[in-house]
């Protein structure tokens, strides 16, 4: 409880804070002016002194039995968490997994404008994902520098992950999001963000077995 | 705290439990035989501590300094999840995040195998993904039924999803992996498994922000 306004907030309530977003801000939420924290832990599977807790940390105080304002909640997760920024990616690997995230919508809700598509395959390269013209990775670090990048999405084979991983971050590049199944290391500096698609298993290989 | 024996492993925990298990079925882990949880703890940034209560939740104990032995570790937490079953799914919708899901090598390793691919845009029934023929969605119920499906795994426009969710539960399906950007409700039996592909958004702009 020291030290508590320069501390960083774990990657555990940064997801619960998103967690918390989202759902605040479905469709079926627009009526809700107000939400208590048994509400919220209810939807969401979450003890509710933790919802109090997490939203404490960020400086969100309730009032009372009324609860929390939604809005004021939603103002200060957007703040914390950095979604008023606008944050430019390049996506690395224009395959399937590539092509459904340059088709995802919603990325913009949380400041991700992904500008550029990189491919070292030649029958690729010049091809049109979702409006952007496939690049060839030679011409990956000029772009890095030039448009001053700071996040690059990887969906490449295992195989070139960490070679790559190295290769933006020397171009300066702050922050990977790795989609390949390999976990990559990187500078103190640098974040990576691991997606592990089959963790999900887990919760349902254990579902399907007990 | 009642009910301690008859108590289901929490999602968090079989999350972690499977961040384990691949953290040391990677190869550079092979000369492997004993493992300390400080070491797993550094390595996955998890207090130690938990990991230790993890393990102990599983029945799994150390040996003292020692630490633990990682084939017990590894048998303990496959058989827990289940991933020595193998269990069949069915995957709703052949655009290009079904097809990075087909392509995704490993799901195997956890029991997983996708029996069979179904789509409703008659552009894209007949042709094949992965060696899979994609099915018409009208053989859906059938298909499920005859050959007893309990996963299925949806990649189709968020529109749809809470409408074929019903649909898969009323055919016998008794988990759902749902990749769709919407939350579905399910009776209480069934699981779903809400992959939010943006949720490392929220790491990843608190990173590039603070």
């Amino acid at each position: 409880m020291a030290r508590k306004d320069s501390k960083r907030l774990r990657r555990v309530v940064l997801e619960r804070l998103m967690r918390y977003y989202r759902w605040l801000s479905e469709p079926k939420r627009k009526p809700l002016k107000t939400v208590t924290s048994a509400q919220i832990a209810e939807a969401l599977d979450i003890d509710p002194t933790q919802v109090r807790k997490d939203f404490g940390a960020i400086g969100i105080l309730g009032m009372g039995r009324v609860g929390f304002d939604v809005s004021e909640v939603c103002r200060g997760i957007r703040y914390v968490l950095g979604f008023y920024q606008r944050y430019e990616a390049v996506l690395i690997g224009a395959g399937h997994l590539g092509s459904a995230l340059m088709a995802y919508d919603g990325f913009e809700n949380y400041g991700l404008d992904i500008v550029a598509v990189f491919d070292n395959d030649a029958k690729k390269i010049g091809s049109t994902v979702r409006g952007h013209k496939v690049k060839s990775m030679r011409s990956l670090k000029p772009f890095i520098r030039k448009h001053k990048i700071r996040l690059a999405i990887l969906t490449t084979p295992a195989a070139v992950s960490q070679q790559l991983t190295d290769r933006l971050v020397s171009s300066g590049v702050k922050a990977i999001w790795n989609f390949t199944p390999t976990r990559v290391t990187v500078p103190p500096e640098v974040l990576v963000r691991n997606e592990h698609i089959s963790l999900g298993l887990s919760q349902i290989a254990y579902h399907l077995t007990h």
